[in-house]
């Protein structure tokens, strides 16, 4: 059987030489991504000025793009829309959400979860004046946390400093008992292994556009919103591009119909563009294998440390069920030692105050770049090379 | 004296033979976008990858853009941040500003006021659940309706259907009589006017990137918060860029200082840096001499239409004090008259229902354009060009 990844890792720019690991955070550059900005300039904006709003489909651009990421997601046409950052997303699945629980005050997370995540739950909190808090428990005891006073529970399904995998059917089994919607985010599952939105039934997901879907930095997010709760849902961010005739200029806002409610200023079309050519990358692409491959690099690479640096903790669970597409091991200088990983030409990522991250992305790195890069954390430590002064001066805001 | 406009032009990309009138809708493209663009994805994203956020300057890109920005509206540095769109910085300064006036509910605007500026105050009211609501009134009657029930005066400099201009000095003296704190959007006055910020005294401002400033479709917003209440400004987004230690990832909102508070979510960088380059072109560019070539070219264009087609009403004010950098006309039928004006050359913007609209540019159109605009308008309207069938086919968006 031919590899299927032989040929994805040519669809993306990467420096010679280099493992890049943190796929996570940004996704590397995919080669199209050039011809299509520079036709975007040339023929669009430059060419058709603001008539590109409809002769290139900007306006439609950001559903357009949703329909392509919910397909990746088992999501129906018209129920992903893209705008704004996944935090802006957050916060409006999560008014909507406590909609759908009146009454009810908790917004429960656990402490695993994205601090974005967290930071906008507790600011709506207060926002709102009316007793809403947010709760967060151990990820683990997250599942038996779920009661009758929580109004929605916010759950990351891998966690971005660990990798740890949350079984998210049995989350959504418990909420769906106890009355309680899910918003369910993404970041670190689209693009990384399989995802059915559909099938796991949640009522709200949200995911941002630049780790494993390699959109650029700071690439637009993607919110998805159940088919059934189109028409009651609101979010309480009002803007033109979410009224049902935005361009009737009428005085009161009227919000359209289903997702694009989710719309609010003028998108950024420049970054949608980039995001869009990025796409092009799954095509024939089939995330079961994906996510094989991803276990794959994890294994490999847990193998590999474990077999020259046994002392190295691994945080990153075992269990294939848990993991994410990512392997995390804590260290004391973690820092000093992802610099001096950058050395040896692995490019990973420091989390305070321990963690030594390791994103594994199959479209572009192959299972023995995954093992290499483990001989080489090994050596790292074992050769104390991150020990150099150099390597501790933090002078980067990272 | 030489035309100081003689080169700006050249830094634009624009369509052999077009008159574009519709920069206040979406600016032209500066030529030094495209090689920057390539560069930021070839030597930034494609090069650095996540190293980018340090080594190319992405994250503090926001500020410097809103310094950027900033210089050029009376701001001083670290008062402007560039974030998200002109809707929900809106959202953000509304909140900020009722926490100024505590007990008031009315925020006042005017029914000349940009839709998406109602919308979003619309939807912060009904969200506050505390009998906030809004008021509009004429934008005649805006000064007169400022009392002290008035919790924020939000209003926009130049009316964005009629080229209206407010006397915001006279709103902001009497804003500050009645203890009413003024969100001023100068969506259509950054670029097109002189704007002092720090001279007129209001609490903020916010504006786009996409018109004036011609940063391309959809660029980023940016927000002035006034200095001396930076300390105490707070924004109900709470996201991990306005953390004051994001890379803590620390489990409580703890906000930045200042500005940076106005940050929620990872900015899209792509956006930013079209938005960053299009900012060359104002080097050494004196904006009171853009309003006075603005103001020849609008009173060029109205003295054509004058002369050849008397009977075309004119909605845009004589008075220059009163009038932005666009001209508008009411016709019964606009849309047609737009249409078959762009296969006269000149691309002007239809609002519905009678509106013709014209944007002045300086920096790329010249006052003789603006005149030959006005000759061709006239003779549009005189000869009855519009009044083919598919001229009135709306099968577009806008």
């Amino acid at each position: 059987m031919s590899d299927p990844f032989a040929t994805t890792r040519d669809l993306f720019e990467l420096p010679e030489g280099l493992i890049y690991m943190v796929g996570n955070s940004l996704g590397a550059m995919p080669r199209g991504v050039k011809p299509r900005m520079a036709a975007m300039l040339n023929e669009e904006w430059g060419a058709q000025l603001v008539a590109g709003w409809n002769g290139a489909g900007w306006f439609d651009l950001p559903r357009r793009l949703g329909d392509r990421i919910g397909a990746m997601l088992g999501a129906p046409p018209g129920s992903v829309m893209v705008a704004d950052s996944t935090t802006l997303n957050t916060f409006k699945l999560l008014v909507a959400a406590l909609r759908l629980a009146p009454g009810r005050r908790v917004i429960l997370s656990d402490k695993g979860n994205f601090p974005t995540d967290l930071y906008v739950a507790q600011g709506l909190a207060g926002m709102l004046g009316q007793g809403h808090r947010l709760e967060t428990v151990a990820p683990e005891a997250l599942e038996g946390a779920i009661g009758a006073d929580v109004g929605v529970l916010l759950v990351t399904e891998v966690d971005y400093s660990t990798g740890r995998r949350h079984d998210v059917p049995a989350l959504v089994t418990r909420a769906r008992a106890h009355g309680v919607p899910v918003v369910l985010d993404l970041c670190h599952s689209a693009g990384a292994l399989p995802v059915d939105l559909t099938a796991l039934g949640v009522e709200f997901a949200v995911g941002c556009g630049y780790k494993y879907l390699n959109g650029g930095p700071g690439a637009p997010s993607y919110a998805y919103v159940r088919p059934d709760l189109q028409a009651d849902f609101a979010s309480p961010l009002w803007g033109w591009m979410g009224h049902a005739a935005p361009f009737d200029f009428a005085p009161d806002y009227r919000p359209a119909e289903g997702i694009n409610r989710l719309r609010v200023g003028t998108p950024p079309i420049v970054s949608m563009t980039a995001l869009d050519a990025a796409l092009d990358v799954w095509a024939g692409v089939d995330m079961a294998m994906v996510r094989t491959r991803s276990l794959a690099m994890s294994d490999a690479m847990i193998a590999a440390v474990a077999a020259d640096c046994p002392g190295l903790e691994l945080l990153t669970p075992r269990d294939h069920a848990a993991r994410g597409s990512q392997v995390c091991f804590r260290f004391e200088h973690a820092y000093a030692a992802i610099r001096a990983l950058m050395a040896e030409g692995v490019h990973g990522d420091f989390r305070a105050p321990h963690t030594m991250r390791f994103g594994l992305t199959p479209l572009y790195v192959s299972v023995a770049e995954a093992e290499e890069a483990g001989r080489r954390i090994a050596r790292v430590i074992n050769r104390r090379a991150w020990d150099r002064p150099e390597y501790h001066a933090r002078t980067a805001v990272t």
